[in-house]
């Protein structure tokens, strides 16, 4: 991590658990923080920390602040909901032109990631990624809990891996379902959630069933994607979810794929019967 | 229409309006048919035509007749359930290998549809495509109802017809929805209607907004499909969903996408204000 150590880093945090688990990692490795929450989506948690409190749509406050207080490097974490059209008006004057802004607010989710980081930039902070920032939060090699795919399941592995490649330049999937060789589903703008329980209805309405070919899921980040947005992560919800469409196991690429309360993840995984396993991308 | 033209053609129906209008195509173009309902799926409508009613698990029943009725061309129309796994044993015998219905049973659809096809090809029939048996049901390339494709769709539609083909591989994919150059949708097992309504979902819950890029759907045969199998189709319904979902028109490859209920279809999108348009495939 050259340059982080005994900086402080700001950490701009959406919802979720996971900006509390990088100001874990981040404190773990004894690196200063200072938490940013957005009003309406930062976690309770944040307040165990330096933190302040601040708009989305507000980004004046929010660099201001960080520039006072010395910091130069930050980190995005946590979801925001997308701002509609009339409320992303009032960020406009960050943006030089107009086609610009009109690019960003009809583009995926990660072009609007892309501009605020762009914005950030411009204003003189570096942006980090987690696999800069917090290592330790993403998927290792291997099996990460007690159980393991069979091995026959790399064909499915890989068919998902391929599938995730291909559809890379598509600037969709993140997330792919595949059983006994056959895709049930490619994850777009819905996510991973609303995925699993597309797969589940699946069955329910007989358009699939796979009580022998057994599904997976299978997730990796977008080839040439930022690492600084929006890499896939899974946690215990994912992991319920996934129970619930009849899967029976997860595999991530490794180093890739944000593993969100791991402990809970593995512990509901070990429960549940499902695996979890890092794969390399070939 | 090389060799059909004099001699009795069977349609073996399933549901929905489509076995209706491939008997009333042929029966345009002077060929006699005779249409054997799959019970439980078959509409009522075919009781206009010469017609027996059968077990769709009951092979025999159904190869037995035909060939007593000197019947030698059929065509497979309209849907059916894919039969549990315990229904399919029923057929078994039909095939030679285990593992040969194993790969069926556990398959996409179309390898289902496939299966079926092999087994009336073995008993010596000629198993006819739409293309051959009823052309003017598909798609004609242009502007099909009142309303056109403003010309910047081309990048949307192409990069419709370019992300269909690349999935085409994968055995996954008739139907993708764009926006500005984004894909929102790739269709998988759960069908075009499914489909759809997640792209309504999706504004619904702020995952997406296009106000101003406006989304199409696109529909196209994979490379290389039989077919005589489960070419892609748009319908009312279809039609009816993509307004839900906010999208401005459909775009269909031509000579490749069923038009099914052609009038009720086109009088729907005139009313609405969507375009139906057929398109080449570079």
């Amino acid at each position: 991590m050259p340059g982080i150590a005994g900086e402080t880093v700001g950490i701009i945090a959406g919802s979720g658990a996971f900006p509390l688990e990088i100001a874990s990692s981040l404190t773990r490795a004894g690196t200063p923080i200072f938490i940013v929450g957005l009003r309406g989506f930062a976690e309770r948690g944040i307040k165990a920390y330096p933190h302040m409190m601040a708009d989305m749509l507000d980004p004046h406050a929010i660099l201001g602040a960080l520039k006072r207080l010395g910091i130069g490097k930050i980190i995005l974490a946590g979801g925001v909901s997308r701002p509609g059209p009339m409320a992303l008006l009032s960020i406009y004057t960050f943006f030089r032109h107009r086609e610009e802004l009109r690019k960003i607010v009809t583009g995926g989710d990660d072009r609007i990631l892309r501009g605020v980081i762009r914005l950030f930039e411009e204003a003189d902070f570096s942006v980090l990624g987690v696999d800069e920032a917090a290592p330790d939060l993403l998927a290792p090699l291997g099996p990460i809990g007690r159980f393991q795919p069979d091995a026959s399941l790399a064909t499915d592995i890989n068919l998902g891996l391929d599938c995730l490649a291909t559809m890379g330049r598509f600037d969709i999937g993140q997330g792919v379902v595949v059983a006994g060789t056959r895709i049930l589903a490619i994850e777009g703008p819905e996510g991973t959630d609303a995925m699993l329980r597309r797969v589940a209805d699946m069955q329910k309405n007989r358009r699939v069933s796979f009580d022998k070919p057994q599904a997976i899921l299978i997730k990796a980040s977008k080839p040439g994607q930022d690492r600084r947005v929006d890499l896939p992560a899974i946690g215990p919800r994912t992991l319920q979810l996934a129970k619930q469409a009849g899967l029976i196991g997860i595999a991530v690429a490794t180093q890739d794929v944000i593993l969100v309360e791991r402990d809970r993840l593995l512990a509901l995984a070990d429960q549940e019967g499902l695996f979890v396993t890092g794969v390399r991308v070939s």
